[in-house]
């Protein structure tokens, strides 16, 4: 822990952002916890966030309005794009572009304001290697970034980006969770949620929140549609 | 040059980035302009940078969004904070937290989009070396990251981040724009410009335009109110 217990927290309402809010939180860090409203199409998935937030007693909660349907390139943010049913080699279509850079950067400004040197984010390099900004060398290259970007940096003072999940099957996330008392019923992983935050039980997100927990030998909480 | 002629250029619509897109127009390159409305006081930078995009003849121009009022911490986003008219020791407080890592996050995203391996953007080290990320180290560290978040990166392709006014001063930028027949009359540098483009002649930015023109030896095309 930094010279503070400040930490800017990602939390997108899913399975492995709000285990990784409760390792934050057990790790004995103030939790700001920041949401984006990027066009996703599951909004379930922000009401979900809000409901993380305010289950784990974070200081503040801010969810930011992205302009990303503009730039498009996202079967999650391009009405055009479909999601897949399958797993398909490669790049999946529901990466979204530079979309962790960004995220990351908005938790970078909030860290300035409030003089946080600490942000948590959930990624996974085993689930979801097809992303290149869950690689862990994407993200040594964000830390470096902004320790040079910031205040705080200059002043040197580190920015530390905390990655608790990084090298984490699902099956161990979830049984990490499980042991920090996460109720996984509250979070919603499906790219493409319902409005009553039922998940689709096909997609990417789906299958791997399934496979994962069976794998843990955990009991899935999840309401799926199929 | 990479293997295709397509940039992303940073148009705030103020001298720097302007000349900026001129040097990118005058390399060869077909030009994307991005702007950014980041509830900056001066909207009439905006109307600037349209008419910027328009007179160089961009393929395309967006202007994102950015909610950085929710964030704070800036005199430039912040109404409480007010602009100063003196210049101060260290990070100004027009200084907006993490602005250049959002903008270029928001350009590498359009950048996969369109497949552009290149990005420009007008910082200067020489007279905003108050601020942490117009530093050289800085655009290096970003460049190294845009490389591995980004899809071109895993596939082999680098991207290149360009700031061809990094080290000059302002009179040799303005040397530079005249060169390249760029009219400096168009864009808007104040940090509060009125809403028909009058420049308030005393904050930071206004003082350095100013002063570079008187050095640059070329008669100021800028109506400023004093």
């Amino acid at each position: 822990m930094s010279n503070n217990n400040k930490a800017i927290v990602l939390v997108s309402g899913g399975l492995d952002s709000t285990t990784a809010l409760a390792i934050a939180k057990q790790q004995g860090y103030e939790c700001y916890a920041l949401s984006f409203d990027y066009g996703q199409r599951h909004i379930a998935e922000l009401d979900a966030a809000k409901r993380v937030a305010k289950h784990f007693a974070t200081i503040d909660h801010k969810i930011i309005k992205l302009d990303l349907g503009q730039i498009g390139g996202s079967a999650l943010t391009d009405s055009n794009i479909a999601v897949p049913e399958s797993f398909t080699e490669g790049i999946p279509v529901t990466y979204v572009p530079a979309r962790n850079t960004l995220f990351l950067s908005y938790a970078l400004a909030w860290a300035e304001v409030v003089q946080a040197n600490d942000i948590f984010i959930g990624v996974n390099a085993v689930d979801y290697s097809g992303y290149p900004d869950c690689r862990p060398e994407f993200i040594q290259a964000f830390e470096r970034l902004a320790t040079l970007a910031t205040k705080a940096g200059v002043e040197g003072t580190a920015i530390k980006i905390h990655t608790p999940l990084i090298d984490l099957t699902k099956a161990q996330i979830i049984q990490q969770g499980i042991a920090l008392n996460v109720d996984y019923s509250i979070t919603v992983s499906c790219y493409q949620a319902d409005s009553n935050g039922y998940a689709c039980g096909v997609c990417d997100s789906c299958r791997f929140r399934k496979q994962g927990f069976i794998e843990a030998g955990v009991a899935d909480p999840t309401r799926y549609l199929t």
